[in-house]
């Protein structure tokens, strides 16, 4: 999605990704098949590119550093950004000791620190501090005598968070530019076991609490170092409090509405940031809705989507398909989006469930 | 703009251009270097495409016809509608014939046939009945002491038509699909030079003259054959008549708006048709300004835009580099286009063209 918003501005994509024929590659002036902390490989990019980013959080920033330095281009967001947010404690630190509001959370080193957590806290999500996504590396934990099972589930550093009692999910799309900063308007999140399925613009809160998540954004933008696009994950309690829960230094999921939903995407953002170039408008144009498409299989097969007329032949639809050759359970294989200025967001959120339930990958389905 | 279109669809393109490293290349899957009547070229397209289409008339439709019968591969639209569009006399006999409106014409075989022409219709253009692209091949003739002159500048088989005296010139991007044909709203097309410049959506003229627009369209769209986007070219008269000027059976530089301004793009319905997909909501989300970026250079000169930054921070800009690497004089470099619901066609118009002032390739100009 980053290359096809670089096309039309004129901007060419080569991709470093493990993966030969990634789904990067069609789009892409060219592949460099490597690991994320391939020296040889990031050299190699390096040395064809004017500006370098990322789109996942799993490269080595030293090794970005030294790259860049030796080839005289620029990494944005700044590798430091990277070193802050791989470590989901340090993160979390961070941010509270900027003064950002973050749930309660502690760190945990053995099973005395998670027994002692899951009694404060009456109950704790158990966090691996790096390598985590998409709800992978996490276990909840509700009694201190499932403390040693976690902690090898887990298998390494960890951290405990509070469970937060939310009201909703919400999320703020921001892009540090140059000289200035701008965020989207706020995302409505809904999750199902960890994993992202819908996003609501606008989101169905306040516009007391969506102007506060707004702040609160600004102030994560503000502490992190490097222009670029960041995906903001809030959570908005009961009493109507925002509170940081994650933050990508990307282009993120909840913020793939924009491409139809926005004057310029996350994605044309984020290049225009990178390059050093002005930023572009960020509004909501209509009510937008986007639904992912997981794999709803048991064990991994070709992914042959099933069911697509529905959602092409659907009013104000977007389809979008990654390009991803194996259906895996759970695994994100596109998404579509809905935005239409004449319908509101429930009714929006309803025709995307039903246009999902319409969707699948296994072969044993009925039409 | 196709391959950037197909690519969210998960469709991928190979490109046959004569121009290595063409303007498509950085997004296709491949590019074959080879003449768009290249019978090897195309029989290697054939070979690995699952569906054929052409975004120029310049292909020959016999050898269309042939490589795909030969690899069992559908061309859309058919190859017979570019028989039909390719002579510009065979395309308007044919469309007086189905009582489709068109401007008065005549065939022009020699001086003979133009002086009588240029009295009967008080001055004429005259046109190369092939080849003509962007003006190029048209010349303006008004005193029958020219007819020589003019006849040897277009060089070949020749119509003469009358001069629409119009009030305005619109058109109609039309797309024919597996079971139903759409619309999009009645673009206003601003010429200078026989040169498109701006295109204004809605179009400021009445409704029902847009309503008569649409409803011409389409009875040309139903005299064409295969499925695909067609631009037809209009011209409104003074009494409010629709005639049809040009059709091009591809999608057209007078439906780039629809790339911001509707919600799936000419481009993605050209994608949608011509692999037998259900259509798009061709609808025009906000009033929608788009302005071409015409090389403003008297000699041929690397293509170096200056002043971008005052479309990239203008409100509600997209800009469209078509990554051509030379500048020539009033050759198509890109355009930008101005999508926004608080905004009126007259004040997006003026935008545009103020924005475009601020844009030139020359080497001298200063800021």
């Amino acid at each position: 999605m980053l290359a096809e918003a670089a096309a039309p501005l004129g901007v060419e994509v080569v991709v470093l990704d493990p993966t030969p024929d990634c789904p990067a590659a069609p789009v892409a002036r060219d592949q460099i098949v490597g690991g994320f902390d391939d020296a040889d490989a990031l050299a190699e990019l390096a040395a064809r590119a004017d500006a370098l980013t990322f789109e996942i959080e799993l490269a080595d920033p030293d090794l970005l550093d030294r790259v860049a330095e030796e080839h005289g281009v620029g990494v944005e967001p700044a590798p430091d950004t990277l070193r802050t947010i791989e470590d989901k404690l340090e993160q979390k630190q961070a941010y509270a000791d900027a003064g950002i509001p973050v749930p309660p959370f502690r760190r945990v080193d053995d099973e005395t620190d998670l027994r002692a957590a899951v009694e404060a806290f009456d109950g704790v999500m158990l966090k691996a501090r790096t390598g985590g996504y998409d709800g992978r590396g996490n276990v909840p934990v509700q009694d201190p005598a499932d403390a040693a099972d976690a902690l090898s589930a887990v298998g390494g550093p960890a951290m405990a968070e509070a469970f937060v009692d939310f009201a909703r999910e919400l999320s703020v799309i921001g892009v540090v530019g140059r000289d200035e900063v701008r965020t989207f308007p706020v995302t409505e999140t809904i999750h199902r076991e960890e994993i992202l399925r819908e996003t609501v613009v606008p989101a169905r809160t306040t516009e007391d609490v969506a102007a506060r998540a707004d702040e609160v954004a600004r102030d994560v933008l503000d502490f992190l170092d490097g222009r670029g696009v960041y995906g903001i994950e809030l959570f908005e309690t009961r009493d109507g409090e925002i509170l940081v829960n994650e933050v990508a230094p990307r282009p993120h999921n909840s913020g793939h509405w924009t491409i139809e939903g926005s004057s310029a995407s996350q994605f044309e953002q984020h290049v225009r940031a990178v390059l050093g170039w002005p930023l572009g408008t960020a509004d909501a144009r209509a009510p937008t809705v986007t639904a992912n498409v997981l794999g709803d299989v048991e064990d991994p097969q070709d992914a042959t989507l099933r069911g697509v007329d529905g959602v092409l032949s659907a009013d104000c639809a977007a389809m979008h398909w990654y390009g991803k050759r194996e259906a895996r359970p759970l695994r994100k294989m596109g998404h579509f989006t809905l935005s239409d200025a004449d319908a509101d967001p429930d009714t929006l959120l309803a025709r995307a469930k039903e246009l999902r339930d319409g969707l699948t990958f296994r072969e044993d389905a009925t039409d």
